[in-house]
């Protein structure tokens, strides 16, 4: 069967290419998810790729991934900073888990330096706007293969 | 066509009038509403006034503003202190912002007196219980027009 | 009319007995339910037992519990660290509350060390694993009767 | 006898128009005196309207505002943020007490989001300008009336 | 040989019943130790209760314990948040061992919230004033067994 | 020649005998004032006693007791807690210095535990209300013979 | 019956006069003792005048005095900064408690500017050696009568 | 028309040269303000030179500079660490700011070592005694010129 | 002419292959290296690889990377956390930089969680062991091209 | 007469050689005093050896060695964390003090890196269980001739 | 023989002239030299004026100017804020030293804020861009002389 | 073959005997080095003494200690509280290593009271002077046993 990779986005995540652009870039998330889903069949993998708003929502989908997926890349957004259930729901994975952000959260406000996802990852990429998600799929392939 | 300010109420807002009477006062979230509604009319504004408990429907709502209102007043209740998720999604908007609040949060727990709403408001009013809506509408008015 | 007991649970509890089962033992959450079901009848009590991942659907919950409940038990997983939400619902209760935990938070991580939950709690019980639930059951007996 | 509404101006404010018009506008604050002085009248009430430097003097006509005021509101400065002696003579007064901002504290430098002045303030109004004086005469009718 | 419980209460708890009643309760220890001495024999285990305001003779009885008792109750008063002595006493124990509280300490005075005797507990139970002894037996005969 | 004892009086507490007469008595300054200038002829001193709510009022009388006094007595009000410069000038002195304080500030909000006015104090004396002035008189007098 | 007066002295008192004197004074706590007895005589009160090194037995003569005196004086040495038994035992006092000093803490390290005891006690004495026993007499007489 | 040079000097500086002298130095200010007038001469420049106690008179003065003054010097003692106004007041002026100390502030107490003129300053010049106001007005006809 | 990429490697990680194994992979920096300059051809890019336990020769490269360099990766290793000087030589560059880590420094003691290099880093690349230098190389010829 | 050598051990030393022997050893205090009275000979000093689990009773202990002994060492266990009062009485000693600690604090939990024994101790010696006894010795002998 | 002045420069100062020019100016360390080296002529002084990136090297320097130096002139660079071993070695001089900044260090990043070198300097001059050179030559004249 | 002990010593300890005397001691480090080669001899091992202010030197002679050693010994100096390259080198041995320094650090500024070099080391000796080396020479031979 094919392996899966989940890739997760938090809140706010459905405005990129609007919200600030010269921080994000101008690349929609619907294009990133094209980009991505063209990417990862260089590596025979299938893609589930998703965004909400919610925190609850996205501790459902990481404990569905328990189940489903080879590795799980999670662009948590705010909830990077505050959310200790995705935390936990994090940990309860046993497939390795990288952390991606389009920017650097350091150069940032320091509400932003901390990261609870950090605190369950494998490994974190950040800062590279769009062509993170790629470096994040090769990342993954990595670690899976 | 007729500008649109939005009111939005987070969590447990909608027990006003029967929580702690005596700090948030004894009037209803819905009498507040009419009374609101009411005063909307003397500003020429149509109002769109909701309430939720969910901090992802709070930020649905507020990126729904962005391209419906000519200025947005939130009561984020206690995501006031904790969402970052939601201080995100305000600093998309390019319209006048308003922090609301019921009671003063300085005289209450020290957890209460960091905003992350106000990192991106324009104004804030607070301590003067239902009739700060009013306050707020007349505020919104002047920024808006 | 029989009194009702709440027990409600938080974000990732649905994992019980698959999740660290070293640290959170192996029962399920359904095969703590029905025991704790099963001692709920000794003290002539109603039991609604609820687990959800969404902090705002805990609110409702615990606003549905003003009105329902004589005693509500909760153990709100990590939400216990961050919510000031859950805090502001439970605060409007006037009935007694019991914090419950499953492993005792004082031996984890330093952000596990605060709980806003307690901030409200008239008793906490931490670290006998699913046997906290039927030590809850007799304390809220105890603070009901 | 009409009723009398103080409202104190501490240190700098008398350079209104002049300093960082961009943050604090561009009027002056004589001429935020007439606007109050006009709006004033509406509620039926006097007008005492001061400027100070000196936390000394400002201490003085808080304690003068005991016998004579109906409402007290006060811009405060840079001494919201650094004067105790403001904040015991404002706890001195059985009236309310309205904290007035030009520009909204929290996005401004560290040191100006304590406020010693909202540890004795009913109600807070802060980040719309000369405006805000408008709001604040409109609160401090609605506390009194 | 019949197993042996240890409650050992630490200083002031001698004052109970007199002390602050509305926190504390009306019932004195003795009068919770004839209970708790009744309710013991439920679960066939032996009881040692004792009371001192010595830290020193507190780190005594524990060491003590350690060849006697089959689990070890705790409430240490006010040595819970200064004692490392304590701590390191109750660490040296293989049995498990149950910290317990009267009242709920997340609600009093800020330096009440740290506890070293957590540090080695097994369970807390805290809040339920004299009825938390025995809960605390049922937690222990659950522990032992 | 006589000896001088000055007794200066910071903020506010030319209110004294009307502001939260529960904490601070029903005694006014004057009347304080007066009782003590009949104590200090026991001890053959002569009595300065002043009031101001300048900061730099109190700078100015503490550089003239340096000619002046054999002991200084200082009641800085709310300055105790903010004042380097009320330090600064203190500490030019080389008669002794009593820090005097009507209410016990350990028991009040926590900016209130700082005290610059202790770095350059001899001895404390606090919470015995007016009666604390006719202690530090005879605290003086021990100091000065 | 005369009404009794209680003075206790902490750790390392005992060494009055013989460690750094020139902190301390070259009074010894014997020589303290006998001029405070004669000093209570002018107020008609009796006087109880103890020293020990060990925490529980302050504890111990603090309860006692709940029962027999009409006033605590507590120089509880090092324990003024650590001890919380101490504090507890104060609180279930019903009269009034002096902490005295031989020296002000505010000037010697940061771990003695803070005071357990001062959350119990009515009034504070502190830097005037061994005078300050007989400040404390005077300050007591005052309360008590 | 020349142009003028501003030394303004804050609280306790009038006691120049016979405070703590070897700190200091043993010059007064009147001799500082005489050599400093000498040596202004070299550079062409008025010299406006005063000192006061009062935290208010300084912000008039500074307020007074905004139109009169090339350059000010600001040795502002004490108020350096507290004086939110006064920075205010420095923030307002459109010409070089000189922060001046007689003595290192970095070898001295802690809270000497935040300095709220230094947010507003242009450069620093500290620890050269009397010396300094040479230098400074050195460093003045630099930026002036 | 070819452009080139800098990586330069800092403290320690000379040892790469024989220190903590299970931590940061058994390949050694020569074998890294070869691995590297494999895959930079794919690019079209020259390698410079470096490597030094000296804070002040990294700095010197960093310097020389200003003329030469295309893109800059660095692994300061422990200077990462310490260095002031690496990043003020890093922010003389106008390329990329990339950070970059053998492992996820959130995972490990609290002092390595800060980091001087990400102040200046365009992105950060972390956990992914040796394969971390293929990311990287991507990520740069993606922010070069 | 021959010179003593003081050897005082605090609360849980008495369990050494049950307790954690991985951390602390497997040699009983007993066996550990029976070697350094043996090393002791060698340098022609007395041996005082004592343990006590009371801080008081430490206290008392010093203050005799004031008068008795060349040379203090001091494991005080968990004291050493915490005791304000053992520090004092070792302040008023004027011979060398050595701190002894069987494992190094600085490897253990964040509380055992404050020694209050340190800011009183001329040298300390750590790490290396049993045998720092013997070490202590010679360092002592050194320090006393 | 005449005296020497030492004037030294930290890591990336070479780079004056090129990095940030609207920040540090746009002359070059050797076109600073020069002027300083005309400058202090006037003085007769003799000049050694270095730079060196590597933190060792400094400390060497500094030990130099031990037998050498009349007075020591340290730009100490992002070592000011990180090296305690150029703060010892500084500690070693017994002529007077200056710390120079090109900047104001108040002005910028958080960590920029506290200096090592202050704790070891007679005095500061910040701010003044390359003239700062020219006036440490005068103060350091002053200082000698 | 004869056992290696490395005994390394860092920045400015090459000045020893002529610093601080008082502090450190009147031998030089030739001198201590002398000592400690005779007692070496005692326990039959070999000796590498070294010194150098560098931090990049000091990190490569702790890696050569790999090889070659059988246990370090270091008095790393300043670097002590700096350096995380020392921490990180020390932790690739598997020889016991030492922390060695001159005097006691707790008695010193604040920011000696922390050691990265403690973090690895196997036991500490501090504050006995140059009598240290032969402390520590004894501990090793301890050590490698």
């Amino acid at each position: 069967m094919t392996k899966k990779l989940y890739i997760l986005n938090g809140p706010n995540l459905n405005l990129l290419g609007t919200r600030e652009p010269e921080v994000y870039g101008r690349a929609t998330l619907a294009e990133i998810e094209t980009q991505t889903r063209e990417h990862v069949k260089n590596h025979g993998l299938d893609l589930v790729f998703r965004q909400s708003n919610s925190e609850g929502q996205l501790v459902d989908w990481i404990q569905e991934a328990r189940a489903q997926a080879a590795c799980l890349v999670i662009n948590a957004g705010a909830y990077t900073h505050t959310s200790v259930a995705i935390l936990d729901a994090l940990k309860t994975l046993e497939i390795p888990i990288i952390e991606l952000h389009l920017s650097n959260p350091a150069a940032r406000e320091s509400f932003r330096t901390h990261s609870y996802v950090a605190l369950a990852a494998t490994g974190v990429i950040a800062g590279f706007g769009g062509h993170g998600y790629i470096l994040a799929v090769d990342a993954a392939a990595g670690l899976i293969g």
